[in-house]
């Protein structure tokens, strides 16, 4: 009896003891606050993420929210604040799905902590997903709740705070450009849907923002507040954190002010299989390669190159937007390719070949490309890995 | 007279002969069609790009245009055609004004004809100019001539028709996203003015689309018709030009529909001075390096960075985006940043350095960087060639 009590007394006091259970095959790169990522090749079986394997990134503990109590307060409005509960939530606006990846800034981290040491989680390459979403656009909560042409001459910013908080009692927040959030073609979300499940806890039950196009971070999840602004949210990720610098700042030297806060994402991929180091059996004539290739700004992957001679030569991978053995889904409408493209690619092997360098590297249709190299987009942050993978 | 009637004849049979004159100083790559681009010092001396000195970039003669009897003439809309006359254009619309950055798809191909030779005219870095531009949005034309919800649950594309025309009688064409074209935030223009005057007869007398951060050949000029259509435009600049494929794609195995007509264009930068192989005078103790950068998409460019040492270390350059003496232009809405930013660093020159490699690379907000070789972007028409300058 005592020692069970004790227990208790020590998960209350821990406040990552309402935290949830994950999945075994995660790779975790941190229990506390938890972030795990999938195996690469677990990630590219299929085109829409199963919860359980999606990528987690939790900036602090998971919140425990009861749904009948659940309250979202959306100020910054003419008429003051308004309050909406799950259920007014859930009926009183249309419910919209779309599909759309989200990625970490961090990414690809270890990649630039290889080039020189980096601050933060040391993701591999799977701190990205796909999953289907549904909930209220954004749009109409703020329509609803007194948004028009007076507060948009007035407001750049709509600003979210989660109802994570750390010890001290601050909260996660951040916020993302009014336009993005406003417009009829920003499809964001106020999500209470993953996958069509609840949303799982470590995904923001009952309800996150779901900015299609724009880094993870933007994705409050556990949304307990939602401020229209003239101004960016003042949280620490907001300001001084998730921004890019040149590989010639460092710590001593860094403005965290001079640069903008990462929104749109820009164009990457990666190799999911063969992993890496395994070796290719050279009776076979050809080598199968796979990975994942998507843009941020609802920009849509247009091709991806694969070269298995380090790039000397290049091939042309065929891209998937469905699960594999589905017809290919409809295209989306200019600027709304919010879901990354999957792709395959069988390689002749080369005849002399002892060892295969391989390498892909994505277009998307504004027709950019990944830089060649790491070292030349290192930053202090290790954030906007990017660089064509092998 | 016999001679003199002799010169009118040969004239009328040229094509060319209603060509304008043209600025001396220009760098000319092809005189029929006429396409000529400035001397990159010239091009940063000027935040605005005299019109004189913009790049020319022709696809056919210039056709000569009587602004009496002009007529703009819309179709694809419910009510049937509609025709408007110059002084219509000018006195039924609103005039709006932007400044906007044009550009090549070929700028820069010169560099890609040194990896291999490619197909089109051997651009240097000047095929990118910026300049105002005023006139009628296209969006309030296409209200006013018909469009509606109707129209855009089937319409997809904006087409325009040069009056320029070979002498089988085909004129130019292009088409642009029907929701660039009529998207408040889009800023396309039927534009009337240049640099607050009347076109010149080389950018479009009397009139031209502006479709700011789209690659230059969708910017028709002499534009004689606008046709609103579920199809792109089927000129072969649409569907057979101006299309971007991978290194490993030849003229035996291209296949110009599997690849998106290029529209948004991706990050660009490049050094206008030191000139290449000038020398830098050792006794000083920097050298003063000036280039350009733009993105496309109206994606703005926040950073750019300067070697000295061919890409070991990185200096950040000061960006300016107005003329040098005025104060800074405020910032464009996000997402409509369609000019260029001009940029100057002064770099300590290393103490031991025989030869300065002298390197430049933008990155825009959606922190989409160059790519650091032309090789793997080589592609067989030279177009998109923006790796890092050097
Ligand atoms: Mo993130
Ligand atoms: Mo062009």
């Amino acid at each position: 009896e005592d020692v069970k009590q004790q227990q208790q007394n020590r998960d209350t006091a821990d406040p990552y003891s309402n935290d949830p259970p994950r999945h075994p095959a995660l790779s975790v790169n941190s229990l506390k606050p938890f972030n795990a990522e999938p195996p690469p090749a677990l990630l590219t079986d299929n085109y829409i993420t199963p919860s359980a394997l999606f990528f987690k990134r939790n900036h602090l503990p998971v919140p425990k929210v009861d749904p009948e109590t659940y309250r979202l307060e959306i100020e910054g409005l003419p008429g003051g604040p308004v309050s909406l509960s799950l259920e007014e939530l859930k009926s009183r606006f249309p419910k919209h799905t779309i599909t759309a990846t989200l990625q970490c800034a961090g990414n690809r981290r270890s990649e630039m902590n290889k080039v020189k040491t980096v601050k933060g989680l040391n993701w591999g390459i799977a701190a990205i997903s796909n999953a289907t979403w549904s909930g209220a656009r954004l749009r109409d909560v703020l329509l609803y709740a007194g948004f028009g042409p007076e507060v948009a001459a007035q407001a750049k910013h709509v600003q979210f705070e989660g109802l994570d908080r750390d010890v001290t009692g601050t909260v996660y927040g951040a916020s993302i450009p009014l336009n993005k959030a406003i417009n009829e073609e920003g499809d964001c979300l106020l999500a209470y849907e993953m996958n069509g499940e609840a949303l799982p806890a470590d995904h923001g039950y009952p309800v996150r923002a779901v900015v299609p196009g724009v880094v993870g971070a933007r994705n409050v999840k556990w949304l307990g507040k939602i401020v229209v602004s003239e101004e960016e949210s003042k949280s620490h990720w907001q300001q001084n954190d998730y921004k890019g610098f040149s590989p010639g700042t460092d710590w001593d030297t860094v403005d965290f002010k001079s640069a903008p806060a990462i929104q749109e994402l820009p164009i990457q991929s990666a190799i999911t299989q063969p992993s890496e180091g395994s070796s290719v059996d050279r009776s076979m004539e050809e080598v199968t390669v796979k990975g994942y290739a998507w843009s941020g700004g609802g920009r849509e992957v247009v091709r991806v190159d694969v070269s298995v001679d380090g790039g000397k030569t290049w091939h042309v991978a065929n891209l998937q937007n469905s699960q594999k053995g589905q017809g290919p889904a409809p295209s989306p409408p200019p600027g709304r390719a919010w879901a990354w493209k999957l792709w395959e690619i069988a390689v002749p092997l080369p005849p002399e070949a002892q060892e295969l360098e391989i390498v892909c590297k994505a277009v998307d249709n504004s027709y950019n490309s990944q830089p060649d190299s790491v070292a030349p987009i290192w930053n202090l942050r290790g954030v906007l890995s990017n660089a064509w993978h092998r």
